[in-house]
């Protein structure tokens, strides 16, 4: 069933993905905005903000925002990213009126009151905990900090300690206030839904917001370099990072098919050689992250701290061997696995919200599947170790937690 | 679209879901047996034995098995839990062959190689220290320790070294020879199926194998008591359980209502009290946990190590008030949610076939969903506060990581 999308009078894009043999729906705000267009000293306010709007919107106090919603068996959530913020509800298709309500409420009408601040800056820090207390969260942080040095884009969304106490009302009422514009915001909606019902809803809570479009975050440059956390963990997990494509990026394809098939599954290189060849880690995979401007290629792995510097070493090896060597026969099945992960991707409900919101606010329009399978299909070998060569040409970023490396790795 | 089930003359079901509007679909064998029913001195074997099946099988080693599946965009997967063992292909509908096939060749004809063992004992201890390295995974694991204390059932499914490090091929073997008998397995597949193919295809893969069940594991007792791990970490993690209902019990959906209401989602007492009043902690949330026999209810909290034993505190309180004071409101919702979810649950193509193999494995049958929401909404305040009452009434268990708790909690 196909895709569809409108613009309100005032920018805000308004999405329908409708699914067959569904009673369900997904509906989300998604905010072109995130992490790192954080003003300077605030790190985290994206995030504090997200947290913010739950404790009290519209006519509803906390407790109220978390009844109404399970009360009809919906649930509502939100996460912040670096460059997005999601609010999405779930729930049965004939409450798809209260959810767009809530949401519209939360960002629209928040009451962001002090005293609730002071109590959610304590749930804030257990969470800044909880993401400390493991390895393999918090080096993702350490490791786009080690890449994107001293720019927004290098700062946790999660913010730190200080960051998190500089954060008072005004700063989050400015944020509101400048961040969510309707020229970035996408209104998505998946599963069982009425379009038209939709559309009139949407023109109903968002059609009186005046037409702006945020701030641009500043654009951010690769940089790269080391970060040990000395904490001593059972392993040592270490994350490494190359500059990767950002969204517009023509070589973003061949870079993905590039690192699935130097890290992407169980046929990978890295997986064969480090885990069931050598036995030197249990995680073990590559993986690419991108944003409007630029993006990331990296590897996480996990040894014990006597073979870990072998086990990067080995990393580092197999990385260059594929940029140089890649065969057909890799590439071949680095694009099936990319196509038949694309189908499954776009038969669950959640996943088809987020995937029709997404292309909209990256490439400002619905590419079908067809011209995506397309798109992959058209990547050449001689592109694809193209990809993989300027990635480990340009520069590395490496982040280290549990204990030294053991090599001069 | 009704769910099926037949069962072949030597005993194993096979059971289809078919899903309109999606092109892929996902078969798993599920085995009715997991880490309860290792031997004594082996835990960690059916573990070792689900990654040792990977390490070669019929016609294909290690390697081949990985790019045979990921070549047509498929993947292959494997999980061990206490009392069940799943191996389980995602794929394109055209390819349910081949994903049979590879799942049969898994567990009727493993190499289960000697060197190979050496090696994978390597990546299996990396992944124990992987999950030592995150306390809200391995606290479960010590929670289950105090629970069942000295029981195959308190056992950790990954072992320890001194149980890996026993385990040799012809414990492997023995393993794959008593335990995956055809009484105790079912081959369920969900998505794009066609019945008829894959009727013919259990009967070409699995129809010869000799009747037989595998052997029944020893009933479990809960016993309760304290595990504390002494490891510093910055939040400190708790995890207390009470005796639950096992699969069977009458009081069963009893239970799990009284564990949403107290602790299942934003509107939940311990979400409202000890976070969003408190700013306590950033998880917190209550859960159950059923086994054929007997099960588990438990509340997982992490808070910092200044407040973790006023959250403790707080946590046994809001259980005891809930037992007795459960609300018609409080009750209504929590049916509300678990028939939503229940729908929710179901149109995900992995998910349904996991649903529909559990249900045959627990019930011997195939419930229908009107069923089940009728059995939920059988559940009246008394029943659920009973259940509460009872699970509270049983004793407890508590693990804690990460710092001493300040009060005598």
């Amino acid at each position: 069933m196909t895709a569809r999308a409108h613009v309100l009078a005032n920018g805000l894009t308004v999405a329908v993905q409708p699914m067959a043999g569904v009673e369900t729906m997904a509906v989300g705000l998604y905010a072109d905005v995130g992490a790192r267009s954080e003003p300077g000293g605030l790190s985290g306010l994206a995030h504090m903000v997200e947290h913010m709007l739950f404790k009290g919107a519209g006519s509803r106090d906390a407790k109220a925002i978390a009844e109404d919603i399970e009360d009809v068996g919906g649930s509502l959530n939100a996460w912040t990213a670096r460059d997005h913020t999601v609010f999405h509800a779930r729930m049965l298709a004939g409450d798809m009126a209260l959810g767009v309500e809530m949401i519209a409420d939360l960002v629209r009408a928040p009451h962001l009151d002090a005293d609730e601040l002071v109590r959610e800056k304590d749930v804030v820090l257990a969470e800044l905990g909880e993401a400390r207390d493991t390895p393999d969260d918090i080096i993702f942080d350490q490791l786009q900090a080690a890449a994107f040095t001293d720019q927004p884009l290098g700062q946790a969304v999660l913010g730190d300690e200080a960051s998190i106490a500089a954060i008072d009302v005004d700063a989050l009422r400015a944020w509101t206030a400048t961040q969510y514009r309707p020229a970035g915001l996408v209104l998505a909606a998946a599963g069982k839904v009425d379009e038209a019902a939709l559309l009139k809803l949407a023109e109903a809570r968002f059609g009186d917001m005046a037409a702006a479009s945020p701030p641009p975050p500043a654009s951010a440059r690769f940089i790269g370099g080391r970060h040990h956390d000395k904490r001593r963990f059972d392993q040592l997990h270490v994350a490494l990072a190359h500059p990767g494509t950002g969204h517009g990026d023509p070589a973003h394809h061949a870079l993905s098919l590039f690192a699935s098939a130097a890290g992407g599954g169980m046929s990978s290189r890295l997986f064969q050689q480090v885990r069931e060849a050598r036995g030197l880690a249990y995680s073990i995979y590559a993986w690419t992250q991108a944003y409007a401007d630029t993006g990331l290629f990296g590897v996480y792995c996990a040894a014990s701290r006597a073979q870990a510097g072998e086990a990067l070493a080995l990393t580092r090896a197999i990385l260059d061997e594929t940029a140089e060597g890649l065969t057909d026969a890799e590439l071949a099945r680095a694009k099936v696995q990319a196509k038949a992960g694309l189908l499954m991707g776009l038969e669950g409900v959640g996943a088809s919200c987020d995937h029709l919101a997404r292309q909209l606010q990256i490439h400002g329009r619905i590419v079908p599947p067809a011209e995506t399978v397309a798109s992959i299909e058209a990547v050449s070998l001689d592109q694809a170790r193209a990809a993989g060569q300027a990635a480990l040409a340009g520069g590395e970023a490496l982040a280290t937690i549990g204990g030294k490396l053991a090599k001069a790795a």
